[in-house]
């Protein structure tokens, strides 16, 4: 018999931070301070079990519990399929609940259990492609901190710095508001130039800036970063007119690259494949809805003669990032003058995508995921938790 | 440390068969006989071993062995698309020696591979979304045989004792040359006519006839068969222009099936999709690359809204169609009046899609593809064999 979803146990413990977020959901360096954190483990019915580390705001009992989980204990575990289908529909009478985000959460634990019952990292499972893969490194948003990321030639400080420490491709993430000068179409067109002439030509860039311009302020900074001989031009405009970025796409050379954040999961790709709207696709497994979605998506995009880069850091993306040839970078961060991302937080024992000197990330050969959780610590700071049972 | 590919072994063996091939490539029933067959054994770095089954003409060893197997050895068994990416650019120089059959049996082997690994079956590992799937009997193509599939009639006749058999659904494929009346448009109407006039509004019937129609005889046989509420219309010409298919499309509400036969795996796929040139996008693993590449047009189609119907039957086709939801039959056949799909030719344990009642097909729990395969039976009638290693 195939083995079958036992229960699910939600632990929200203490842990340590280093950033803070402002009301847009943006990080920025902060001090060190306690903070919580959530565990979602999978047991399944020969006793097997997964884990998935996640905000604490996805694991609300009310909404994660009852709508989401409840309803996944008897489900086989090797056929993830049949899970992501019954969420998913789920999801269209509990779309605030079961957000694409909690989804996500139940695809990674699954692929987590599956890839630790087969013994074998899950990138190998889902096509192994990239033994290494290129890292980007992604900085912060910027802001108006002394020495952080507050002008054009603090970016192409930070861009010397990160070459020094082996990047080879940096993506810049500009100003957004609450930053009193933020956004600014000159501004941004001052930082791209500033940490080109800092990189000089064979570092790969990359800009994800404001998200709310126009058109005509997306063609104006795409024409200049086009230039500057960047890489890739990302979500200048909401994500949600197809119209729109059909139009910049066909005004520029530079690639469009998205969406990132449309819902819809390999869904949406297909639409915005389809109608020309973006040169290179893009999703990621925490807000694409999962790694299965991800998948498809970056087969779709094989299948077009297109890639697909995934958004986002951390063990899952890394795994589909590496599975196929169609993903060509590993988005690490994100990073800032003032804040170090190899700074371990307590409830891990080692970091999932180490950086070598030339810029890439060598992958793993843990079963599973690959993340390195430490169990124990969580349990002794677990501050409330519960289970989820048949 | 990662299992690595350490050899591969080739046997060619005697068994028996109950089929003949015309010289179109067409299977006809035939008397009981003696003929050879070929099993192919993948072995990794830690003894494990995955199996497939194929014609003897696929194993030639100067086409096979040397072009194909001996670059894969020393590479991670885990990691498919490593393996099917060195293949398909080997493929480039050697378009008749690695030919898309010939990859086939090299993707279908690593995933036997990869799931006894795993320890569970590969349609599971690939998402498991159908635990049973509904089968649709599938003929063998009209002769002039006394009693067997030479008339409108016989068809008829033989329809109703497939529907007495268990199937729900049942797919014609009609006369081909060298048969001497064919092709016959008025005739392959006359048969569709005279099935559905034997079963009955409620079993689902497709038509798959002559591949070479124009376009005015596809429209003409397309217009018949919508009438008589056929499911599907599949390959009535050439399945080289997209053109000719996107014009049959718009014309028809039937929905038009494919390509079957189109290289270039899940890219080419990609553009009958692209283009409408179909309703139904159609791959199977032994034409289409095999089973990871048959997985990136389904994922394709699940993500442009299609679906997508699998090729052929057999373990890894079966495999493929239970693993989403984006397929929606599976393909038992080819059948015929004189013939006994469920006769086990000696090298063969069990049969890999036994048909229920009700026309469906429970899958089983093996690990890997899943084909009973009596490797004894095999190794004491190998006639002649080869390894290939490091």
């Amino acid at each position: 018999m195939t083995a079958r979803i036992d229960s699910f146990e939600v632990r929200v413990f203490e842990t340590e931070t280093r950033s803070t977020r402002d009301h847009h959901g943006h990080r920025h360096p902060g001090p060190l301070a306690a903070a919580h954190e959530a565990l979602v483990t999978v047991r399944d019915s020969e006793g097997a079990e997964g884990h998935v580390l996640t905000p604490v705001r996805n694991v609300r009992e009310d909404a994660f519990a009852d709508p989401l989980l409840r309803g996944l204990v008897g489900r086989p575990v090797m056929s993830v399929e049949q899970v992501m289908r019954d969420v998913v529909m789920a999801q269209r009478g509990n779309p605030v609940d079961i957000a694409d985000r909690r989804i996500a959460v139940v695809d990674e634990l699954l692929w987590d259990l599956i890839g630790v019952r087969a013994g074998a990292p899950v990138w190998r499972l889902l096509g192994g492609a990239q033994e290494r893969v290129r890292a980007y490194a992604s900085t912060m948003c910027g802001d108006e901190i002394e020495g952080g990321l507050a002008t054009p030639e603090d970016y192409a400080r930070f861009a010397r710095q990160l070459v020094e420490q082996g990047y080879r491709a940096i993506k810049l993430h500009t100003w957004f508001p609450p930053v009193a000068f933020a956004p600014s179409v000159k501004r941004d067109i001052e930082a791209c130039a500033a940490v080109r002439e800092a990189v000089g030509p064979d570092v790969d860039l990359m800009l994800d800036g404001y998200h709310w311009y126009n058109r005509q302020e997306a063609l104006t900074i795409g024409r200049a970063i086009e230039e500057l001989g960047f890489r890739w031009f990302e979500e200048p405009m909401e994500e949600v007119s197809i119209t729109a970025y059909r139009w910049l796409s066909d005004q520029l050379d530079i690639p469009v690259i998205g969406p990132e954040t449309a819902s819809g999961r390999n869904l949406s790709r297909g639409d915005w494949a389809h109608f020309g709207a973006v040169d290179i696709l893009r999703i990621g497994p925490q807000n694409g809805g999962g790694i299965t979605s991800s998948m498809k998506a970056l087969h779709m995009a094989e299948s077009l003669g297109m890639t697909c880069e995934i958004h986002g850091n951390g063990a899952a993306s890394l795994a589909v990032v590496a599975a196929t040839y169609a993903s060509q970078f590993y988005e690490r961060g994100l990073l800032h003058p003032h804040s170090d991302y190899d700074w371990l937080p307590p409830h891990l024992s080692g970091q999932v995508d180490p950086l070598d000197d030339d810029g890439g990330v060598t992958l793993h050969e843990r079963p599973g995921i690959g993340q390195q959780i430490d169990l124990d610590h969580i349990r002794r700071h677990t501050v409330r938790a519960y289970e989820v049972t048949a």
